[in-house]
């Protein structure tokens, strides 16, 4: 496209969002044109910040029109690259911040209607205004939106009890590559009629049409909620403890996360104030939660008798049960600081994969074993969301000046380490998306059939291939 | 396609499948060409029935090259005719039963793997072997096959608590129409690596391509059960308490079924054995249940205690908690039983339609209304899953000799009680799917953008048409 062009089309959509949201200084388009973790680098023609639906969908006409490709934009707080335009300069990206109201919350049905610039944290409290939760829980939930949590179907440590972010999703409306809005946005938790097409958008990381609103399910908000910290011998032990748990506590079990001992000790050698949960951490902890709608659930009474024979049997080396909220915000922070605790100790190669639950503990021998051949004394920082067979599996060197050269070995690192995933029946992106990051090992592992259907659907829905081009396929 | 390719053709499969496994003759293909309610009658050229997965995909290679179209089929006990051929005579019936399979499971990640003609009830004996619950359950169950429940997306009295067909599924193997086997049987809870293909074939009545096995969720056993029965002044209170008893039983609701008093008064009238719970049953009553995976949990406590306010508050007339197991099954074959009880009474004019749940009351007061004004005396029979918004609503002249004028007016009928469901924000087809039967109404409904959307997705992926069809669609 031409210069002349260029400033036609945004004089157009000067017009359409006011001159105001329509940014074209490299200052302003700074945030929008890289992502957060500083990987990815792009240049946008213009970034665009519509108010509403309409706007979208005139946004996206004048960009159809002039053969723009569009970049869809959150909190971008993406990890993949999804959200980040190419280098040509020529894409133009179209946030979806200033679409940030709570259209409707309707509590007999248990849902909420959210626009797409909605911050998960402000759908949480809508719910919470309304005596009900919204379970979707990420660490970037302060300043990720709706609309790129459903872009790339995001996950967080409460799917083993509430399900990703589709399993969260009754309904869609979405701008279609050439404008066109479809009105999908039913709060039905019963429609058979035809092919469910909101399931094509989510996940598809923007590739197939702008999100713009959503309802969303809502659940009785949790009134009671215990926390234990368990040191346990390996893995393998994670996977019968979790199935025993399931048997003793049912759907009250919301969190059952795996943490191997490198990642509590970055956490305790890195984040003031942290403390370890027990006096002998040994390899292996787990992080175990369980919460009722009920007030008055005795779930520590309920939680340390399934325990018992655990402690007895070996399978539980030690363990300690939370005696009150402060405890379990004590507990869930030693957790969530993993990820802050290896930024400060350096850069990693990361890993987000997920393997059948019963394959956790093949995984991470496998992986270790082959690892620890090819990189003697490698550091890994083994972590994750072991009840939905989902792992954190990040690696560096124990010496920090000992990294490029190990970075720079990452494509033989993730070989291994995907090979192994793949034998096991698992997934190389097991709830980050694929983005720019993972566009040639997907590519590589899945099947013919699989890609060349994808592409059907890519070429059936967006003909000029216009939506995020150069992310997922 | 001339006699002669027919023969061909026919040849063609029996050295695919084995001569037995094709049938030719009306006598044999009679129970493959009508629907088991004896409203669609169809022709096929044959029904072949395929042993594995690579037969299938050997037929469907065979007929793509012929060019002839497949109906895909398993018990052959659906409701809207998908299962059953046009009348040209020139279709294949591809029957699935004898995929009858439980290839795996695993108990570790609480899956198994299913190929399509395991009947339903197979899958949930063979969970159970494991200790395990599959949740899906319908009055089908001990004919309906896998494969049907996936291509209509089946729902059933426990969605409430563990969602439709689709909820339960993690992945699928199909062939698609051109015979390429797509193996996407993946037990991962996690997965986010492009379009989620399996989405499109749940729902899409074999007019995508054919389920030929699944990787199902399995559950925890509930080894705790709690039933009662109560009387209630109206819809609007069922809604009411749905939000009461969501709080205080969290998801051990299992089960939240409203029954109109015209309903059970059939099932009193007709099934030998069936009392009235109640002394004074009233016009409206509740079927509720809850269910736990602890053995011990004192559920008829908790729900007495959650009902003591409501019977006070007059929200609950009167009730029955079941105290035995034995009181437990009683009390669902009143439920079970409506439909037999209506069969009984004569034909009616059937809908199966959704709201959001809290439109529930409003559907049937303005259906109610606008129906007596045409149809004075008209019997309406409504019952069915309120606590997900989906009812059965049928209606009936009181006097059976006036049914077959009324039925005659079945066009003008729907369009009204279609019509308020719209307007609601309802669905015209809750679990049922659409088949034969609602491909006008869905054309009439649906917006043209999603009419066009699915059309896309249709040519996209079976461009000769040769899918099912004639349904859906």
């Amino acid at each position: 496209m031409s210069g002349a062009d260029n400033q036609a089309l945004i004089a157009r959509l000067a017009a359409i969002v006011g001159g105001s949201y329509v940014l074209t200084s490299d200052n302003d388009c700074a945030p929008h044109v890289q992502d957060w973790r500083g990987r990815y680098h792009g240049k946008a023609a213009c970034v665009v910040r519509p108010g509403n639906t309409d706007e979208v969908s005139a946004v996206v006409r004048a960009c159809y029109a002039a053969g723009v490709a569009m970049v869809p934009q959150g909190g971008n707080t993406g990890l993949v690259g999804g959200g980040v335009p190419g280098q040509g300069g020529q894409e133009v990206v179209v946030s979806l911040s200033r679409l940030n109201r709570i259209r409707s919350i309707d509590a007999h049905n248990n849902t909420l209607i959210a626009e797409a610039g909605c911050t998960l944290v402000a759908v949480q409290a809508a719910a919470a205004e309304s005596q009900r939760l919204f379970p979707l829980s990420l660490a970037s939930e302060g300043s990720c939106q709706i609309g790129g949590n459903l872009a790339t179907n995001a996950g967080g440590v409460h799917v083993l009890r509430y399900g990703n972010m589709r399993e969260l999703t009754l309904g869609l409306e979405v701008v279609l590559p050439d404008g066109q809005v479809w009105d999908g946005l039913r709060g039905l938790r019963k429609d058979n009629t035809g092919y469910d097409l909101k399931q094509l958008f989510i996940g598809a990381e923007g590739t197939l049409g702008i999100i713009t609103a959503a309802v969303l399910k809502l659940f009785p908000q949790p009134l009671s909620r215990t926390v234990a910290w368990l040191s346990i011998p390996g893995p393998a032990t994670a996977i019968e403890l979790l199935a025993h748990l399931r048997n003793a506590c049912g759907e009250r079990l919301s969190a059952f996360e795996l943490i191997a001992g490198s990642a509590l000790e970055l956490v305790l050698r890195h984040i003031p104030g942290a403390r370890s949960p027990l006096t002998r951490c040994g390899d292996w902890a787990l992080l175990v939660e369980l919460s009722d709608s009920a007030s008055n659930a005795d779930l520590a009474g309920l939680l340390g008798s399934a325990l018992a024979s655990e402690l007895e049997a070996g399978r539980v080396l030690d363990a300690v049960v939370s005696s009150s909220e402060a405890q379990v915000r004590e507990l869930w922070a030693l957790r969530e600081n993993i990820s802050e605790a290896q930024k400060r100790e350096g850069i990693s190669i990361k890993h987000d994969v997920s393997v059948p639950v019963g394959a956790v503990p093949a995984f991470i021998e496998q992986a270790d074993m082959a690892l620890r051949k090819f990189f003697p004394g490698l550091r890994i920082v083994c972590f994750g969301h072991a009840g939905d067979g989902n792992l954190h599996y990040n690696l560096s060197q124990p010496d920090a000046a000992d990294n490029p050269a190990f970075i720079a070995q990452t494509r033989e690192v993730n070989r291994i380490v995907y090979d192994i995933v793949m034998s096991l029946g698992g997934s190389i992106s097991a709830e980050h998306g694929i983005g720019i990051l993972k566009r040639e090992e997907l590519k590589h592992y899945k099947s013919f059939v699989e890609i060349e259907l994808m592409q059907q659907i890519k070429r059936a829905m967006d003909p000029e291939n216009l939506m995020n081009p150069g992310k997922l396929l």
